[in-house]
């Protein structure tokens, strides 16, 4: 009965820029599938590991402390502290606590972001191929992203040009977005590039906004390079992390942002009205997480690495692939030579070898003619998926 | 650096919406106050009892069979369906398991619903005084909250003349959104109202959203009136609703809606962008704190009706206090003679009591005057602030 009355802008049925919202490709592309037992499922980038147990206990104790309540909006101080500890030792900078906010997740960390900054008719630059999601939160607040595009070389490994970026700014540009170690593509901004990168968006009064969630699944250093470690605390820089891949909590939903002290009021405000604060005792057990966590992180630093080795072996021996040792992240991103349309060969794929993997075309238009492959899985499981696509790759 | 470049709109420090935006009257009174040994807290509206046992264990089992990966957008499909469930028996009507998404929380439902509907230079008409946070989700999405009024008559009793709000809608309108039972009222909106306000915003084409988190805490008859009573699946009304208050699970963070089932897509998209999912062990534990836990429900429910009776029996008696019998939710809601300034009484109050309260005017202009005091403690303790505050309201 509603249709039939529409009184002017009142009795639209949603927000336009929520209407138009794009769902993500890897999920339409693995929905019909998933759970099933004869398909191999490499689809997501998610550690195949539960979390460990030293997590797990500590989350028990502070339920039995009753840590149920509600919390600050920033987070309790305890894991607001630890954080700050955690991030000036592996950063060897002083990071202090006022910069540091909780938010349930990395991704409710750039949502956010663009909730401080972004209005209708606004943009920001996001360098792809990369998770959808930055893409998502930017949309949602009526903005628009605009990507500044990574190249491939003939071996399959992606470079960014700064000018691809300066030429997609303008007056209303709010932002860069960048995301290294880079989900898809393990790309990673060296920092001579990041030096470059940050005397711009200084130049332009514009906001940095730097992805940093896989900056310890990294095999032939200790880390990525961080915005952190060039910029000065009042910088117009917002770096994202998350708990969810470096210490195998996905599901948990814990995640930080550090950015300029001016910025806490703000994101204290943003967080009580969007979800008051993280979960209580879930921000207990992220203390422990992150306090007791380094011999967890080598140990799955080295488990990936041996994975990652595994799968160039073999996925970049196979004469229709072209693929670039990964030197960050957890996924092996690769072109197929003959693939037009990569969400119909994912499908394909699926349907003929039983091993799922994401379509390239899901990171944005620039990934078309590529496929995501996460290796956060077991040797065995990797090995029997690269024998069921040798034969399609051939 | 920054401030000396600023380039049109990109060089803004932030949204003016959010740049605009108020925090909470209630934790700025309370701020300095927090964890005050010689400060009875009666301002913030949470239960004092810890989650029970049986959710607590719940919750430890989830975790040990390690459900701690990503879920669902919309939630696990047993936490739907145990939530279609508990609807279909609580308002003795058919929900079906499409029309429920779980958030992160109560709180973030509304966002969501702010999300969906509310574009700059729209507005949401607020039946108030209300919780000030749904103001708040809709400033953020750069919309204008327009109270519509409760009048309190006399005895103290707030009423709702639906004029109110029908002379405050225009074309900009793009939802009405009720709280019964109120925060801080305790005001209940009635069958008969509901349908006719219902009708209204049908004629309109307009959303209803109801925020029904209360809908268990009332002390005269086995629940609130519900939308879910009257409303067809396929009207716009969105109700709210939260574990937070039903089950003691505040510091959780679950909440779900119920809504036309052809919005279930886009609530997904927004979950997604905003936060993936609700933590996936704390949807298990929800799953049993809703399916096992009517004994626990009945024992909070007259163990805060014991409270209601203390305090509006001796608050109601001091001279200068004007308090109607709180019919729902946990608050007494009260005026006091002579006060005309809440944030500053409710300030003096803790210095010279040690009794905190929040004030009336966190929760809009309508409600200056008056002091909200949450009599969800121990009845010892809300004996002990009754003592305090007699010399103050005599």
């Amino acid at each position: 009965m509603n249709e039939t009355v529409n009184i002017a802008n009142g009795g639209r049925r949603l927000r336009p820029a929520v209407d138009e919202l794009e769902g993500s490709l890897i999920r339409k592309v693995a929905e019909t599938n998933i759970g099933r037992d004869d398909v191999i499922p490499l689809w997501f980038g998610e550690p195949d590991l539960p979390t460990p147990d030293y997590i797990k206990q500590a989350l028990v104790q502070a339920v039995t402390d009753d840590h149920v309540f509600y919390a600050q909006n920033r987070g309790i101080p305890p894991l607001r502290e630890t954080i700050a500890a955690y991030s000036s030792h592996l950063i060897g900078r002083d990071i202090d606590v006022d910069r540091i906010t909780a938010s349930v997740s990395g991704m409710a960390a750039i949502m956010l972001t663009s909730e401080v900054l972004v209005d209708n008719g606004d943009n920001v630059v996001v360098v792809g191929p990369v998770w959808p999601n930055c893409k998502g939160t930017v949309f949602i607040m009526g903005g628009e992203a605009r990507t500044a595009p990574l190249h491939a070389d003939e071996t399959g490994q992606w470079h960014l040009d700064l000018d691809d970026i300066r030429s997609r700014c303008d007056e209303r540009t709010r932002a860069v977005f960048v995301n290294s170690p880079g989900n898809p593509t393990g790309w990673i901004m060296e920092q001579d590039q990041q030096r470059e990168l940050l005397a711009f968006t200084r130049e332009r009064g514009i906001y940095l906004i730097s992805d940093e969630v896989y900056i310890r699944l990294i095999y032939d250093r200790p880390r990525a390079p961080s915005f952190l470690d060039i910029a000065e605390p009042e910088d117009r820089v917002i770096v994202i992390n998350s708990f969810s891949k470096t210490w195998s909590m996905t599901g948990w939903r814990l995640g930080w942002l550090t950015h300029p002290a001016d910025l806490g009021p703000d994101f204290s405000k943003l967080n009580e009205f969007n979800i008051a604060s993280p979960t209580t005792f879930v921000q207990h057990a992220g203390v422990v997480a992150m306090r007791d966590g380094e011999p967890f992180v080598t140990e799955m630093v080295e488990r990936y690495r041996r994975n990652r080795d595994l799968v160039f072996q073999r996925l970049g021996a196979m004469p229709r692939v072209t693929l670039s040792r990964p030197e960050g992240a957890f996924y092996a991103f690769f072109s197929v030579d003959g693939m037009t349309d990569s969400v119909e060969y994912a499908r394909k794929l699926i349907a003929e070898t039983g091993v799922g993997l994401a379509p390239g075309r899901a990171f944005g238009e620039e990934g078309e003619g590529w496929l995501r492959l996460c290796f956060a899985a077991e040797a065995d499981t990797l090995s029997a998926a690269m024998d069921r696509l040798e034969p399609a790759f051939s």
